[in-house]
Parts: C-alpha cells; sequence; structure tokens
C-alpha cells in the first residue's frame, strides 16, 4: 500500500501516512503536539480528535473513554484511530492540543537574604560567595625577554596565579593548540576561561584572543518532567538575561515519568527521550540568546536539576533500574559532563553539571530546592514542599535533612482534572465566591478554557466555605446556580460554554474534587508522619517552603483552609516558586554553592513512607477539608464557625 | 606535459613522475627512502643516484659535492636532478638508502638500584613506589539490596577507597554511559581503569565487564630526532613485552631540528611533521603488539620523551619560537593529552604523558636522562652528558642541578662524517690497531659499510696511540699500509672496496677527524666551563653518565684516551645508554617518578654556554687528543710516555 494524505485543520497542513500509523503519530512527525499523556496507551482521554473527510480505523479500546454524542460526531481518540488507505481530514480541537503555557519562569528567590556577606557582584543577587562554575579572566601578559624566558604556558599560569594565589592550576590539553601564535599575535592579551568545579584546581578550558571576559555566559535549566525552564545568566555580574519555559518534548514518549522510563527500557529505547530533552533546551536557550543578542558560543557553563530520572535520562543514562527493586539509580553525583558530547549547543567546550540527587524518588530538583531556599543554614526546623507529581517533602534544619515523596499525583498541575490545565494562558488562576456570585481572573486575560492549580486551591476553599460542597467534598448545595449534574456526576460550573475559548463549559466535577483531595491528603500526611518520627509537630516548623507549578501565586490561606497546608502562622509559610530553577542559578554562580548542594544531598536521608505502618492512617484521616481531626487546623476550625454563626 | 616514469633499481619499482619533480620527491612518493640529512637543499652530498638510462635536468649546485669521475659516470645528488619530458631510469646505490638500523633499544638501567623499597612488583625492575600512571582494579561489588541502595557509581568508588583509602576519586563522564546495564549483566564484577597522574586524585577514565586488570598496557617512547624507540609494558608487572626501533619519518622533511621547525614554519606547516612522528610510533606499537599477540586496545597509557622541538611536533604544537630569540616553547610541562585527539593508536581513551622539558634547548629527554640515573637522588655531584647533536650536559646533585647544550654536532652519530654511520648493521663498531694490523668487529656480523660512533672512539684513540696521527688530529706516518690520499686528504683505510659491502672503501680522513675533535671538544669544554662556575674542577665529579645513540657500548678508557671524557677514575663512569627510554620507562611505572621528573625540569637551570667569556677559549684548548693542557689528563700523559719509551 502506498503513501496517503492526512490534512490537519485548522493549520491545514498536509502530512504522508502509511496505512496503520496512527493519527498521533502522524501529527507529531508533522510537528504538532497533541496532548499524550498515557504516551498513546489510551488511557488518559486527552487527545480527542474529529474526522472531517474520509474512512479510518477506529480501535475499540477507546469506546470508554469518549461519551455517545462524540462518538456520533465523528470525534475519535487520536492515538486508537489509524490511517487506512485514502486520504483524510482531521480537525484537533484547541484543548486536545499542548500550548505554549505561562510556564512559571519566575521565581521569588532572588533577594533570599543569604547570611553571609557577597564578595562581589550586584546588590541583588544575593548569593553568598559569588564565584561562577565558570569565569573568564582577562590576562595581559609581558613579553617574554632573554630573562624571563618561562614557556607561554607557565606565563599565563603565572599571572593567573596572581590572582587565584591558592590555587593549583591545570589546563586541558586543547588550550595548547596554536597558543603561541595567537598570544603573538595578540599583543599578549589574552582571556583565560576557567573552569571552577574543583574549588583547590581550577582547570583552563579555553585561551582567547583579547578581552572577551565580558562574554561570558551561563545557562540554568530547571529540567521538568512536564515543563523545562532555561535562564540565560551574565556569568560576570549575575544578571538574569532572559528566561524561557515550553513543555518538555519527550512528552510524546509519555506524560509522566514511569511512561516515559517504560519507553526507555522497552518500547523505544533511551536515545529518542535524551534527544527531546536535548532538543527542547537547546530551542530554550537559541530563543532567549536571539531576543538577547547574545552568541550561544559564548555559553561556557550550564547547571540542570531534574529529578533522577529526568537527570538520567538528560545524560542518556538507562533509567531501567530506578523503578525497580531495589531501586538504584546509576549514579547520584554526576561528574561534569561535556556538552558537545550529547549535543547541547554552546561554546565547544562548555560544561554540564547536574544537581545531585538523592535517591531514585528524590533528586536534582529538590537538592536544588533545599539550597535555594537555605534551610539548612538554618538552626530552625523547617520544611520545604515540592507540590507536584511527586509531592517531595524535605525536613530539617542545618543539622539533619530527611525527605520523602508523597506520590501526591498530578492534579495541582492539571492532571486527571477534567478541565484541568497547567498554569498558562487561559486557565482561572483565582477565584471568588459570594454566595451565589462567581468571579475569576484568567491568565493572559483571555476567555478560560480551563483551571490551574492555584484556581483549583481557591475553589476548593471557596466551595467549602459557602457550603456548597461539604467536608468530605460532596456536593450539598444543589440548588447553587453553578451547580448541576453531567452524566449523573455533580458539578460546578465556573464558566458557560459561551465565555469559553473551546466553546465547552469550565467545570469541576466532585470526581475531580475527590483527586485533588487525595493529592492535598498525601502531602499532609506525609509531613505530619515525617515529624512525628522526630518527635515532632506542625508547630515545630518555623519556616515552610512551598515550591510547584500550580501558579504564579498562591492564596496560603486558602490552602491552609483546605488542608493541604498545616494550620501555622501565615507568616511562617513563604511560596517560593521555582525553587528548582533558584537552586541551579546559584550553583552556577557559585561553585561553593555547589559543593554545598552536594553536601546536602549527601546529608538528606530519605524515608520510604510506604512502609511506614502510620501513613495508610494519616491518609485516610486528611481526606477531609481541613481534616478529620480539626483540632489539627484551629483556624479553620475557628472560620467555618463563625460562617455558620452569621449564616444562621 | 603529461607524466613520464621513473624506474628506480634495483628493487625495480617504476613511479609516474611529472617534468620538473626531483628525484628525491619522485622516491619519496614511492616509499624509497633516500637519503635527507639536509632536508633536500643539496648540501650533505650523501643521496648520490646513478642514472643508468634517459636524461636529465642536472642542477649545478650540485657540483661541488661530486667528484670529477662520479659525474663522468652518471651520478648525481637526487634532490639536485629534475625530471625532464622522457622515460628515465635510476640506480641507488646502497650508501645513499636509508637502512634498518639496530637501533639502540637496549638501557642499562634496568638494575639501578634505587635506595627506595619497592612497594610491589618484579625484582628486576627496581623502581621506587611502583605505581603505573594507569591502573587497572578488579572489583567484586556486593549487590545492591534495599538497605545498601548506594548508587552504581558510588558502589564503584565505595569499593576502590579500600584499596586507595586516602584518595578522592573521580570519573570520567563517559563512564556512567551503559554502566548500569553493564554491572547487572556481569554479576557485578568489573575493572575500573584508574588514571593516577594527580596522585590525590585517581580518575576513573573506563569500566570494563569482568577482569580485565591483566590486560594493561602502557608505551614508553624516546622521541629522537632521527631514531624514535618504543618499548611496551606490562603495567600490572612491569614487564618490558618488547622493544622496536625505527626512524623517524619526520627525517624527509629535514633531518635535524633546525631544519624540521624551518620546513613547519615556513614551507610545509605542521601537520605532516605531526603525522609523520604519531605514523612512526603507532608502526612500532602496532609491530610489537603484534609480536607479543597484544591487542592494541588494551594500551591504556603512553610516557614519550624527546627534546623540546620534538615534544612540541608530536603534540602538534607550533615551534617557531624556540628557534627566535627570546627562545620561547609553548609548554615545558604538558598536560595529559588524549591520544585519540592526536592520532595515536590505542585504547580510545588513553592517555599520552610528555616529560617535561626545561627550556628551549634542553628537552624532555634530558629529564628523563637525569631521572633514570638517579643523579638528583644523591649528595655527591655527579654529570650526565648525552653525546649526541646538542650535547647536552646536566651537573649536580640532589640539592642543585645546571644544565647546558654543547651543539656538539652529529659527528658521534656519524654525520658528516665520509663514512659515518648510525649504529646499524653494517657499522665497524669496534677497533684495534697494532703497529701495521688491523682488527674490527661489524655489527650483525656482515661486511661493513661503514663506521659508527664508538667506532671512530675506537680509531681516534688508536690512532693516536700509535702515533699515525698526531695530538692535533693530522695524519703523520705516511708509510702506514692503511695510509694514503684521496683527492689530496689524507685518510686511513679501514677496509678495501672487495672487504665492504657497497663495493667502496670505508676510511675516516683527516677533515673526519676534525670534525671528530671538534664534536669531543665541544663536549669537554662545557663540562668544563660549567664545572668551573661553581668553583669545581674534573674531579670533584663522583659519577658521569654517557648517554648516546653511538653504539650499544662504550669504551670508556679510549674515550678518556682522546679527550672526550675527563681523566678521572673509570670507575666513576658509566655508559647507560638511551637514557631517555629508561626514563620515559619509569615514569610509566611510577606516577611517583613522574612527579619527580616534573621537580627535576623545574629545578633545572639552563645555563648559556655562548656568552660564557672562557667556552671558547676553553673549546680551543680541547682541540687536541686528549688536550692542550696534558696535566688534565694524567693517566693519558703517562700512556703516551710509555709507549714512546717502548717504541724507543
Amino acid at each position: 500500500m502506498g503513501s496517503v494524505k492526512v490534512t490537519f485543520q485548522p493549520e491545514n497542513k498536509t502530512i504522508e501516512a502509511q496505512c496503520g500509523e496512527t493519527l498521533m503519530d502522524v501529527a507529531s512527525r508533522g510537528n504538532i503536539d497533541i496532548n499524550n499523556l498515557c504516551g498513546g496507551q489510551g488511557v488518559c482521554g486527552k487527545c480527542r480528535v474529529k474526522i472531517l473527510k474520509g474512512k479510518v480505523k477506529f480501535l475499540s479500546k477507546q469506546i470508554g473513554f469518549l461519551e455517545k454524542g462524540e462518538i456520533e460526531s465523528g470525534y475519535m481518540l487520536a492515538c486508537q484511530t489509524e490511517v487506512r488507505d485514502e486520504d483524510i481530514e482531521v480537525f484537533i480541537p484547541i484543548n486536545s492540543r499542548k500550548e505554549e503555557e505561562r510556564i512559571l519562569t519566575t521565581d521569588q528567590l532572588l533577594n533570599y537574604g543569604a547570611p553571609a556577606p557577597l564578595e562581589k557582584g550586584p546588590d541583588f543577587v544575593k548569593i553568598p560567595y559569588f564565584s561562577p562554575l565558570c569565569q573568564k579572566l582577562y590576562l595581559e601578559l609581558s613579553e617574554p625577554t632573554l630573562t624571563d624566558s618561562v614557556s607561554d604556558l607557565d606565563r599565563i599560569y603565572r599571572e593567573i596565579r596572581k590572582r587565584l594565589p591558592d590555587f593549583q592550576i591545570q589546563a586541558h590539553f586543547s588550550v595548547l593548540w596554536g597558543l603561541a601564535s595567537l598570544l603573538r599575535k595578540n599583543d599578549w592579551k589574552t582571556t583565560a576561561t576557567l573552569h571552577l568545579r574543583d574549588l583547590n584546581c581550577p582547570h583552563i578550558r579555553n585561551i582567547e584572543a583579547g578581552n572577551t571576559s565580558a562574554q561570558n555566559y551561563g545557562v540554568a535549566v530547571d529540567v521538568g518532567t512536564t515543563t523545562i525552564v532555561a535562564q540565560l545568566i551574565d556569568l560576570r555580574t549575575g544578571t538574569v538575561i532572559g528566561v524561557e519555559g515550553s513543555l518538555n518534548r519527550q512528552a510524546r514518549y509519555g506524560e509522566d515519568v514511569i511512561s516515559r522510563m517504560i519507553f526507555a527500557c522497552t518500547r523505544g529505547g533511551l536515545q529518542p527521550l535524551t534527544e527531546a530533552v536535548i532538543t527542547t533546551i537547546n530551542s530554550l536557550v537559541q530563543s532567549i540568546s536571539e531576543k538577547a543578542r547574545i552568541s550561544m558560543e559564548d555559553i561556557t557553563c550550564f547547571v540542570a536539576s531534574g529529578n533522577t530520572t529526568m537527570t538520567h535520562l538528560l545524560l542518556g543514562l538507562e533509567p531501567c533500574h530506578i523503578r525497580l527493586q531495589p531501586y538504584i539509580p546509576t549514579a547520584n553525583r554526576f561528574p561534569p559532563f561535556q556538552t558537545a558530547e550529547i549535543g547541547l549547543k554552546g561554546h565547544s567546550k562548555a560544561l554540564l553539571h547536574c544537581m545531585p540527587c538523592v535517591s531514585s524518588y528524590v533528586g536534582g530538583d529538590i537538592t536544588a530546592g533545599v539550597l535555594a531556599c537555605g534551610m539548612n543554614d538554618q538552626p530552625e526546623v523547617s520544611a520545604l514542599i515540592d507540590v507536584g507529581t511527586n509531592g517531595e517533602i524535605v525536613i530539617g534544619n542545618s543539622e539533619w535533612l530527611v525527605c520523602c515523596s508523597a506520590s501526591a499525583g498530578p492534579a495541582f498541575e492539571g492532571g486527571g482534572i477534567k478541565c484541568g490545565m497547567r498554569a498558562t494562558k487561559g486557565a482561572i488562576e483565582k477565584i471568588i465566591l459570594s454566595g451565589k456570585k462567581l468571579e475569576y481572573t484568567v491568565i493572559g486575560e483571555s476567555k478560560p478554557r480551563g483551571i490551574c492549580g492555584s484556581g483549583l486551591i481557591d475553589l476548593l476553599a471557596e466551595l467549602v466555605a459557602e457550603e456548597v460542597i461539604d467536608q468530605r467534598g460532596k456536593f450539598i448545595q444543589f440548588d447553587h446556580p453553578h451547580v448541576r449534574f453531567t452524566n449523573e456526576v455533580a458539578e460546578f460550573v465556573l464558566a458557560e460554554g459561551e465565555e469559553t475559548e473551546t466553546g465547552e463549559a469550565v467545570v469541576v466535577t466532585e470526581d475531580d474534587i475527590a483527586n485533588l483531595i487525595k493529592s492535598k491528603g498525601a502531602i499532609l500526611a506525609a509531613m505530619k508522619v515525617l515529624l512525628e518520627n522526630f518527635d515532632m509537630s506542625f508547630n515545630d516548623l518555623q519556616h515552610i517552603y512551598v515550591a510547584g507549578g500550580f501558579g504564579a501565586h498562591l492564596d496560603i490561606e486558602k490552602a491552609i483552609f483546605i488542608g493541604l497546608l498545616p494550620d501555622i502562622p501565615k507568616d511562617r509559610i513563604r511560596f517560593i516558586g521555582n525553587s528548582s530553577l533558584a537552586g541551579s542559578r546559584f550553583a552556577l554562580l557559585s561553585s561553593h554553592a555547589f559543593a554545598k548542594a552536594e553536601a546536602i544531598a549527601k546529608q538528606m536521608t530519605y524515608f520510604e513512607l510506604s512502609v511506614h505502618p502510620e501513613f495508610m492512617n494519616e491518609f485516610v484521616a486528611s481526606l477531609f477539608l481541613p481534616h478529620t481531626h480539626m483540632e489539627l487546623f484551629p483556624s479553620v476550625e475557628q472560620k467555618l464557625n463563625q460562617r455558620k454563626k452569621v449564616s444562621k
């Protein structure tokens, strides 16, 4: 059979295809991104397309995901529908697409006020011991004479030693090629690129003519499972030049870590996954560089943080044994990688440093988070919570650190929620409900097309406060104008079809609420169990740092209200945004910070929740808004009682 | 004009040539090696060929080098004769060819009896602190469990730390690729290849399955200007597996260092020179490996020593500024080079270490020599003399070291001597003259075709002792059966045409003797000036180590007799053969020795003879056999007086 043409609308893009290919694969080949939460296994239902013309092969597995009306209208799941032997035309609705997100690119740790004073660098970068992992030193060498006849290389070492007297300096052998004429053609003025990861032994990786010390840039990357964010940083000043995020192109192979591991180890192999993440990073860096009018040749250093699996995939290491007992990664501490050897674009001799991981399930992103929030610098006991699919929690202080993974699930990132989406344009991020009156704000101020994590937190709090739902999360106020039933499941309507981008209503169902409660319950229960293991309670936490990709802001009061966060004074809780990115940046700008990150990773003890007998009980007790045991949430109880008094 | 055919005899090989090409170039293209001492400039006269058929273009520059009879017989210099527009046939006499030499491949330092005891290794390698620059450690790792869940890399570090507890171990990033499955498929049995140049910080460069610790070989190379010698060494035991030498293929671009530097910097560029030496080394190593049935993949480490220019050419560094004031090399201490990056064949991750140089004119070969003879380990003052073109001399002890270059010229290697040749098959190496009776031995026991350095030393001593020549080196005994005149120059006939390989007589002329006297005079004068600068005399030398390529042995008494070596007790003088190769081998087998070599190079002070006012006077005074001032040579004076008494 020959090839047929598949035309996708509304872009009117035609791609050749073979009989038997799924519409998902055809679209992917044509660089059209359709949602692929489950990696093409037909179990998430997020890849609906509509057949406009022609016949296709409809695999019956998908029937459970489509409503009767949809099938009649020609809707199918792209991953469960195959091309036959005739040309077809396919419409991809907006909700089935991955759009550019307003990825969480800011982090609020720029001024985290580290205790030690800066050695140099501008005020706004309050990082102790500003000493970038890669530095360029401009050298004006004295011309050799008969009485000063040291070799060219020794002349360079001698000059550098005036600035770094305590160090044993070495050079990469490639630096010697062409060195003699470079120095003589440039009047002995030259710039040395120094790599400082090994604090005692700086390595010269490159020598350039003249003064290029101002052209030295580094990239900090948060390599997230779903989104990747890169910051381009001027390594001379510490300034952030630009920041961009995009979807991790690995998603076409599975949208969560487990499905990607399975892909790497069984179906497709490691290489496509590594290539996908490298390509994503290169695109981001290229985009930032072009906008900032910076040559990518001037990028000398990368620091990346991701969870353990993401780090392995980035570096081209098989992740297979991470998910199999006894859960062993290839490495937790990674030597610097030559970027040229893994396809990262920048200077040909740039290096990539990955933030150290702790265990199979707690990765460099958490180490970065601890570094960034500074919890291990303080004597007071604090917690770091990364509200995401893994729901990692770290508790400790300058003397001890323990971490665990709550496996919260992706609800707060929009996963498994009917109209859930990431914090991107079109997401409802903030909600206020007063009786029957609903107000909301949408990211990008466009028409809504879904709701993101911060919006979900707001909504839950409002619904409980307004008694639209009870503390179990069940709808009780059926005469509320926004409450209705669809397919016998109660839901709260945030916006009707006329108001929305898609023409479909944006709703949150009772099932969605149940998922959210499970997610938030896992996190709180994990925190409680971890603390009790050390004979502590929530009140012993002097600080809670909340990181995560569920929005650009967090209403802490509402998060406490629903029992996601414990009921301690609000001023002890701080939303720190993308702490993985911030930690990468700190390490990039300070080899001392990088060394500290390695110490943190070594110090952190992983606590396996699933074997802890109390966890299940605590989890069940947390499946309440805010909690089964209201004595844990006195301020919430007080508020609820006040409302009852008022409404009576 | 089209191409013509040039047929070379006696090999009967035909090569196509273009009008205007020299016979030298045509032969070279056909891999026929004709002597090329002066790099084709027509000033050495060693490339005689005979035109058998056809017409050629005869450049008149060569007339001064050919005798009248030669031109009439059709002899011409191959580099000064060009192809015209017709086919020709050319005969290349044996004396115009470069033959395989019996290169000085042995060194007598295997048992130099170092003071410190061996830590391990066989008895015959008496090197302190046997700790090869590259080691393979076989590791049997414990399988991971839930309670022992360190990463794969940390598991390896942990095991290595049991053997090397005081070290900070690192790994090359490439070691991580495929590591997880390699360990699991091989029952956690693995071999780590460790690079130990940095004594405090061993680097893992490779991980192999199972136990490959017995397959670990290194190569020590003496990169000489004319000859290159390589030794293949078992790094587990220290055993020398094989050794071979050959001509340095750079010779076609000029047979001495200066002509090659000129070629690199003007005519042809650096690349052909680098390629030539790399090719030579690869051929040697391949040959040794094949004979020993060893896979070149198991070669993990190379140590090379050569003079400063040779080292630069090997590594692809421009040598241009070495010969121009103020004489600055690119480097004296060289970082390890990745062999794969310069074309050396061995394991893909093997490293090349070059012995450190001292200055433009004293190189790694001399550092290696000092290391090998151990003169810097002793409190007594000693000297090392490398009798070669550069005639380097080192004087000192454990507290101080000075060196200079006597620029002796190539006479003792056969250069500039009419029938001079290297110590190879066909060279007269030993001579005894009693009155009219002459006895000689030839290397390889074949018919003689020339005389090498040790033979020349013997001959000079015998001729003076037998009063065939006077102490100025002039012939005085004209009625001696072996003395005659050719072209009005007196000569001593060692073997008539009938006895020789070539059919030409092997002689030593009065001009040759003058050249030898100049060479030996430069060396002795240099030693004297250096010693007097430190208020010392010859008698203060407790040891003299003599290195060089002039034969497999040295008659020390005769060398003193002619004034090449000072008149001190014979038992203080020792011929140590190829000390450059020995020093390379020591460094290969001991990272401590390599570090010591770096200290030696740093410690050595270069002494510029040419600016010293006394040198010229001392040189002139040395142009006598043994010396103008006989009080410096009391034992020789005594012998000469005894002979006079006897003959009277």
